[in-house]
This record gives C-alpha cells, structure tokens and sequence, in this order.
C-alpha cells in the first residue's frame, strides 16, 4: 500500500468547510463530505451514558447502513443540550438534506466543542448554502481544518493499493486532542472508501479495528460525550470486499494503518503534551489483563508527570500496574525503556542509569512492561501531562 | 466532645522523631509511637496488589491484633524493594525490638517516600538509639512532623470526651499529599486511643469508619504502594467500649470525627491544591452507583482543571457523571454550586450565572449533583488540579 496526497481525495466523495461563527476565535467551523451516491456507512460511538445529541440521532441513523452525507462544526459540542439540542441538531440535518436534494435519513451530523452550551443552528443553517456550493473532491484538507478544537494540527492519511488489479483508496480524517480516553476520545474520526463493502460487513471491521486503533489510546482519562467514528464506503472503485475473498486482508491492512496512524496522531497532538509514550505489556496473563496494566500505566497523572519531568520514578509505573488489577507479581516484573533494560524482576538496573537518563530525554518512548505472568499483550499510546495540559484546560469555555 | 493540643498526648503513649538522614533535604524521618504495654491493635491498608515491604510486614504482625510500638521513616517507601527491602524491614524491626526490650512481633514498621530505592536500613538502625531515648508523651508534633513527604503541613487532631465519667482520648496523626485515591492513598495514619477496645471490635470499627473517611477522597487518582491506617487502643483510660454499651456511640462518633477531619487535611493539602472541593451525589439507584459518579467526577483531570481556572465548565462534571456508569439520565440531573442552582434538569441556569463566577473564585466549593433516580448519596472530597501539581511531580526523584 502507498500514502498519496489527501487533496487528491475519493473517487465518489466531495469535501467543503466553511465559516459558521460558532468558534470564539474566527476559522472554519463547519465541514461537510458528501458521496455522490448514497453508501454503505457504519459507526462506533462514545460510550459514556451522557451522549450529544448528534451522536444520538448517528446512533439512530447509522443503524439504517445507509447514508450519503456527514457534516460536522467544531467550537459547540451540543451535548447537554436537551430536547432543543436534538431538535438543533434535526434542524440543521433537514436544511442540509432540503438544500442537497437527499432524505434528511441519509444525513449525518456531528459536532466538538464546549458541553453545555446551546447549539446556534440558524448560524449553521446560514453557512449551508455556501458549505454546500464550495463542495469538491479536492478539498479534504479544508475539511480537515474545520473540525478542530483545541488541536494543534490537522490529521489525515491517504492510502491506495491495488486489489484485483484495480486501485482501491482509503482516507481517514480525524480531531482530537484532550478528553482522550477509550472508549474512545474527545475524537471525531471520519473514513472514506471507494471499495464496495457490505453494510454488515463495514460495521463488523470497523468495530474490530477500532478496539485496535482508537480504543488503544489515553491522553487525560476523561471520556468525551461526543466521540464519533464514522466510517463511509461508496464503491467507485467497482472492487467488492468480502470476508473470504483475497483482497479482504490487503483492505483490513489498509484500514488498520488509517485508523492506527490517526490514533497515533491524536496522542501525539495530545493537550500539552511534550512526548509520546508507548505503554507495551506483554507476558499479561489474560488480553484483558494486558489492557488493564497498559491502560492503568497510560492514564497514571504520575506516571506521565515524571515522564514530563525526564524523571526517572520508575516505581510509579509498577504501582499503576498494582492498581490496574491485573495479575502479577512485583518480583517478577521487568521493564526496557526503550532497548535498555530499567527493571529487572521487580528492581531498577543502577548500571543502566546514565542511558536510562538520556533516554528520559527523547520524545518518543517505549515502555516494554514484562509482567511475566503468561502469554497476551497490549500496547496503549499516551503523552506525559505538562504544565500546558492544565493551562489548556483551566481556561476553556471562558 | 472536645479538642484537646496534640501535644498533651494520649495517656500511656509516648511519641518521638529523629533525623536519620534519609530524606534529600534534612530533616526529622524517623517517628516512634510506642505504647507502655502492649495493646490491642487494626489496619486498614493499599488494595494495590503491589505492596511495599513495611505494608506486607504489617499485615501479617496485625493479624495477632497486639502491638506495641509503630515506626516511620520518610523519604523511602521500600516498595519495589524485592526480598532485600523485606529483610531491611526486618532488620529495622529486629534493631527496636531489642532496643526497646519488646518482642519483634509488636513492632510495625511504616516507610512513605520514594519507590524502588532500597531502604538504607543501616541509617535507621543508627538512629534509633536516639529515637527511643527521646521517646516522651508530649511529642506527638514532633512524630507528626517526621512522617512528611510532599506535605506542607502536619495533619494531627486530638479529641477527648467523657465515657461512663472518664475521659476517653482519641488522636490521629497522618501524611498525605499525593497519589490520593481509595482504597486509600500515599498516606500513612496513625490513631491512638486510650479506651480498652477489643482487638476485633478495634478492626470492623476501623474498617467502617476508613470507608467513610480516607476511601472518600482523591486527589490524583493514583493508588499508593504504602497506605496503612493503624490504630492502637492501649487501655489506660479505663474505659471499655462493647458495640452494645453506651458508650459505643459516643467513641464511633469520635473516631469517625479523628478520620474524617484528617480526610480532610490531607485533600486540603493535596498536591498543589488551591481549591477543595466536596462533591456530594444524592438520589443515586443504589450507594455504589452514588460512589462511582462522586469518584468519577472528582478524580477527572477535566474537571479540576477547570476548577483551577475558575471556568464555570459544568458540562464536563456532566460527561464524568456519564463516564462513571452509574444509573442516570442527562435530563434530569440538577447541580447545585455551594447554594446556587446551576444546573437544571440537564441544562445551564443563566440567569444565575453571575453568582456562580462569584463562587468559582472560592476556596471551597461544594458541588451538590442531584441525580434524582433514587434515594442513596456519597460525598467525596478532592482538589483541584494545578501547575504545582506539575511542578511537584515532574521531578520528585532527581
């Protein structure tokens, strides 16, 4: 498979973003891809019981497999919103649909920004016309920037491939930035195919690469109300995907590396984050022993203070695995940081100090967590918690 | 009952603190509590499955539900120590039993400082002559002084209360500051009393009342290696409590009054806290659907960040809510802020907003979160989250 530039977008799909007034500071705050067909779509949402009202009516309407339109603003969450937040949220879909030409069924909104505030959909509805007339293939990046909140940059990959001698391409777009913690994220992510995959099909994989991908990071440990993974296959390729055909593996592959390289994106753009740690357990009794340990170190506010502070504190990271409940034994634990060995059955390896301080240095860390206790593992991407995190988050809404 | 100085003690304890020379920067870290005669005794202590040294010593000793003497040292926690940090927990023991002329068996060791640094055991050991040649019953500031770590102030209360016309004393000295969360936290506590209480009686009370107490706050969410609450209940006051005497009441509400003040000091002095928070859930399904929400809210990174910032953020208090599992429903959740309603049926009180920037600049904060869904409530106490909590943390090794 190969990365190709994102602006050369998907056969069958057009991107536009424009500017509503919903974000306090002035930018793109309103996107929108639409198909030129109505297609196969799946999603997979926040799992937190308090959900915005768009991810209520994705929820209802994503359950149909069939859509055509997803639209998005950025700087109001419509979370928290109530009976008028649903309604905003339906008014908004019904100007959309009206003024495209679909059934209002087909149309997917979804919205990141503050909880709490009610939702200016006459400031939406306005932005339509032109959001709509701007639609284009190539304007994936102009998409990409309009869904943004506190995010530093934006995140996209494109890839095609040959499967049965025809192209296939996938691209996905994503924000995120704090609020990061599975099930999911504060993290809209949108992914667009031109391969023909069934309904059914469509929901199953991407349910099994999210838990893989998005469901495998932690920024801050605060679940979001409004996480949204949609995912789109329109079929222009005239490649059909099915589970026992050969190029089912390459398109799995394929969407993996989409959604694992966003994942990776969101961690790294992580609310004031300063380096990027991978939290590996391995020889975990269970799998869900291996997620436990890996997410307990991943979300530890002392673990990722030291790791900001190029702090050596090693034993923090063996007490999260204490914590986590998963099943091991101090004395049998060992840790690389890295290639270097750090901890060795259960205690620190003082000739390897000096290296292990030069490598509290680098921005990129791993975390190679032997629990020596079986055979499952785990890896969880996280960033350490700086002085920029609180400064981000202590001044938000106001 | 009564508050009474500290430094009047509890008839037959003596206290004491010496300077072993452990901690980075001088000063008193080493403590002594030792009682005339041997006495009854209970722990609670760290459900993290990684326990340090002194903790696994203690919990086998207590067993017996007799102690004599309990000694502290701060500036290492022996945790993460292997087989060696046992045999320096021993050999600590081994040196004070001697030393004091008692059986090893009524000697429990505590550490709280760094973890995965073998215990210098040879500095205490040195220290300890001075230690129990010190030993004095009005001392008790002094101990509490020599079991700090992070903490900016000692944590000590004394009460004292007529019980079938003598007076019974209860008091409580404890440290904690960082790495607080149920089951408990980096804290250490320690509770004397001069009432004759049974060595099974001594434990479910001490259970009971640490569940409504120390299992009750948060600051960081990071569960400890080193929790241990002991109380030693020595008899002198001549006093016997029984769960169906009078006087039963009486001493519960003093030991719960001990605990709970001392819950207190230690979220005041959380790390870098500049506000407290009292997050109290009422009209839960059930007690623990009331715990989780509490807990949920009151450990989320997002929430005390914007407490810090004075940010009126009450949809991210909603999402926490959400995120814990508990039985609720957006739309009928209601909030109040110290007295002003903020909150509404799931939804913002504007014309109440001015009152309520007022109270965000408060010290103390009580956010009373209505699920109205049943009849249980739980109160925690937490603090916000601030640069300092950075600033402590990045570099508490180096």
């Amino acid at each position: 498979m190969q990365k190709y530039p994102i602006r050369q977008g998907i056969p069958g799909f057009r991107f536009s973003a424009a500017l509503a007034g919903i974000k306090k500071k002035t930018g793109l705050d309103l996107g929108l891809i639409v198909s030129d067909e109505p297609c196969a779509v799946a999603g997979v949402f926040t799992r937190n019981s308090v959900k915005a009202a768009p991810v209520i009516d994705c929820i209802k309407k994503v359950k149909s497999g069939v859509a055509q339109a997803v639209f998005v603003n950025s700087g109001n969450a419509n979370a928290c919103t109530g009976k008028q937040g649903l309604l905003s949220a339906d008014l908004t879909c019904s100007a959309l649909a009206t003024q495209i030409g679909i059934k209002k069924q087909l149309t997917l909104p979804c919205s990141t920004g503050v909880i709490g505030v009610p939702l200016p959909h006459n400031k939406i509805i306005a932005a339509l016309p032109a959001l709509i007339a701007g639609a284009s293939p190539a304007l994936a990046a102009n998409f990409s920037k309009s869904i943004l909140t506190t995010d530093t940059c934006t995140k996209t990959i494109a890839l095609r491939e040959k499967i049965d001698g025809s192209y296939v391409h996938i691209c996905g777009i994503a924000k995120g930035s704090g609020m990061i913690m599975p099930d999911m994220a504060t993290m809209l992510a949108f992914i667009i195919t031109d391969a023909c995959v069934d309904k059914t099909l469509l929901a199953s994989m991407l349910r099994e690469e999210n838990e893989l991908s998005f469901n495998r990071i932690c920024v801050d440990g605060d679940m979001s109300t409004n996480d949204s993974v949609l995912m789109m296959a329109g079929g222009k390729s005239g490649i059909t995907i099915q589970k026992k055909k050969p190029g089912y593996k390459q398109f799995q592959s394929m969407l993996r590396k989409v959604m694992q390289e966003l994942a990776l994106m969101i961690v790294k753009d992580g609310e004031g984050a300063t380096k990027l740690l991978r939290v590996l357990v391995t020889a975990a009794r269970s799998d869900a022993d291996a997620k436990k340990a890996a997410m307990q170190v991943a979300r530890s506010c002392l673990v990722k203070t030291a790791f900001f502070g190029e702090d050596f504190n090693w034993g923090r990271i063996i007490a999260a695995i204490g914590q986590s409940g998963a099943a091991c034994t101090t004395d049998t634990i060992s840790m690389h940081f890295n290639t270097i060995l750090a901890v060795n059955n259960g205690q620190a390896v003082p000739q390897n100090q000096k290296r292990l301080m030069r490598i509290m240095k680098k921005k990129e860390i791993a975390l190679n967590i032997n629990l020596n206790n079986g055979t499952k593992s785990c890896e969880v991407l996280t960033c350490d918690l700086s002085y920029d995190y609180i400064k981000i988050n202590a001044d938000y809404t106001t």
